[in-house]
């Protein structure tokens, strides 16, 4: 068996050494002669790993005991439905950056709910970018400001988030754990987990104890977050084997150590824009200063050669390097999990092949 | 590595071919170099794999074209504020069948979105028991009547389903695909997966097409029917892995076939009722008649009996046997996947028992 490097922007890469262990003990957890996917998730052996996820979590985030830290379903959409539903009331605003293609996503759930204004808006720029901080306008008592830290169909990343005097709420979906920022400036951090934390189908909420109980009545019991926060995430059956699995990423990120992650994650995208400026052959997609460590973008001189580009790579076993449909171009995702060698290998292939097509 | 028998009433056992093969491929699916929980959605690998689930479930439950099938997350829990959020408009009332511990949860979610008349109720009754057809008083122009086939902690299941004018909505969570039945009675079928059909994180929903686009404006796109039928259930990125465990234990289904699951999973739960009837030692908790072929429900004669009686299975490999928290006593569950050879086993085991205690 060989594996090939996967540059998918997620579903993406897991750590090897997690999905070698979760194949070993797929049939037999701890000597239980159950797998950890059939067994009650009131027993003990479930419950272990469901607060180990949880601590884990909670550590490398630094997050204080004034927050509380969930596993829920419904992935980060999910989030831009239940934020408004519990966060927003009829009679008040939401301020929103719109950074890209999820905050979009973000904003169309929340219209449904009630009244959204965008604070900020660099979705149509090109190249992409993410506001300055001066560029915000916020309104009068905001329910709430709503950011996205990483945009992974622009390639786009904020390197210094904004300040905001009302309650700060961050889609990290595509970049959490893979960098140390100050947790405490944020109220809600959410995460959906098929880039940095597991597979897909579990969500990462991190939210301040005070924002917990703001729902209206209106909003039934499983879309409350006091609802999750009070049952630690156990009101109904929790999406086990995908927490197993983040436990599992957890160990691994602090056996590595996240600031050594991040040093490798800012390595490993400096090595691909390197190789995009080196000439003019490739363009990156993205403003030099929001440039994303977890996706990068950038373009050939035309379509036909990103296509060769994609195809030609696929055959070196360098896989999911296709952009977005609804930008074209080539998109080579490098979270956490994705190794070194593969960026090196990237960087070997773009040069051959400038060379070749240059 | 020895496997026990695990009658846990969900998440619960899986078919070991099931678990092998997902072991086998976990980091190489189809020679891909990656795994199944690596690959994009969007990649055909992927969607292969969602489409054969959904395709094979749609065979299984003999649904016309007249329905959508989904996969969405937020387990049977979601579901039940998501039938109301959909299908009760504000100025209308839905029906509800209270036959247990889990009809009562759809019950309070739904109150939070609308008007609930309760058509019947036997949530109380000693033995468990579903309601007689004529006892069920429904609503004039009810929005809907929502039934729960199996009561996993009564262990009461319904034997003929009622009939219904109003749209009939049912929570199969824990016997869906355990015999056959016809689905075409039903408007919308629903069922967390964690019992009969995958690990735990996915909720396969079954709706009549005529029903998807009921929701009020003021629902978000996510939480919308038509939103998920609309994009195949891929709106969003669906929970991959477990939708994937559904397409191989769908796939287990078919080859074993339904009518001769149906009967197998009748003979276990004879042999168990067997055992419980034939001296006065152990108590059925369920009404002859409602007797659940999954979760079967007993009582020995006091509390310190039925403890050394789960621990003492414990040591024979027998796992899982506590009735639930709720209502004491001892369940054994017995799910598609639960071997034959185990009911043989607990049966000499409760004979053994009874002969040195009784």
């Amino acid at each position: 068996m060989s594996r090939v490097y996967n540059f998918s922007a997620g579903p993406a890469t897991l750590p090897s050494t997690v999905l070698e262990r979760a194949r070993d003990e797929l049939l037999d957890f701890q000597g239980l002669g159950m797998s950890i996917a059939e067994i009650s998730h009131r027993d003990a052996a479930y419950m272990a790993v469901h607060q180990a996820a949880i601590d884990g979590m909670r550590r490398l985030l630094g997050l204080s005991d004034d927050y509380a830290v969930l596993f829920l379903q419904g992935g980060a959409t999910g989030q831009f439905a239940m934020i408004p539903m519990n966060l927003l009331p009829t009679e008040s605003v939401a301020d929103y950056v719109n950074s890209g293609s999820w905050a979009e996503k973000a904003i169309a759930e929340a219209r449904a709910v009630g009244t959204v204004h965008v604070a900020a808006d660099t979705s149509q720029d090109h190249p992409g970018r993410m506001p300055n901080p001066e560029e915000i306008e916020t309104s009068a008592d905001a329910a709430y400001l709503h950011i996205t830290s990483n945009e992974t169909i622009g390639g786009v990343q904020w390197k210094t988030f904004p300040r905001s005097s009302a309650p700060l709420v961050v889609d990290m979906s595509s970049d959490i754990l893979s960098r140390p920022f100050d947790a405490s400036a944020f109220d809600l951090i959410y995460a959906g987990a098929q880039k940095n934390l597991s597979i897909a189908g579990v969500t990462m909420v991190a939210i301040r104890n005070d924002l917990l109980d703001r729902a209206p009545a209106t909003v039934p019991p499983v879309l409350r977050y006091a609802t999750h926060a009070a049952a630690n995430s156990m009101s109904n059956t929790p999406p086990c084997f995908a927490i197993y699995l983040t436990s599992l990423v957890v160990e691994w990120i602090e056996t590595l150590g996240l600031e050594r992650l991040y040093r490798q994650n800012a390595e490993k995208a400096a090595k691909v824009y390197a190789a995009i400026d080196a000439t003019g052959f490739y363009t990156g997609a993205a403003d030099v200063a929001c440039r994303s460590d977890m996706n990068i973008t950038f373009n050939l001189p035309n379509e036909a050669l990103e296509k060769d580009f994609v195809a030609k790579a696929a055959a070196n076993d360098m896989h999911g390097l296709k952009g977005h449909r609804s930008v074209g171009g080539i998109r080579a995702s490098v979270y956490n999990a994705f190794p070194v060698e593969g960026v090196d290998a990237l960087v070997a292939f773009m040069k051959e092949f400038e060379r070749v097509n240059g």
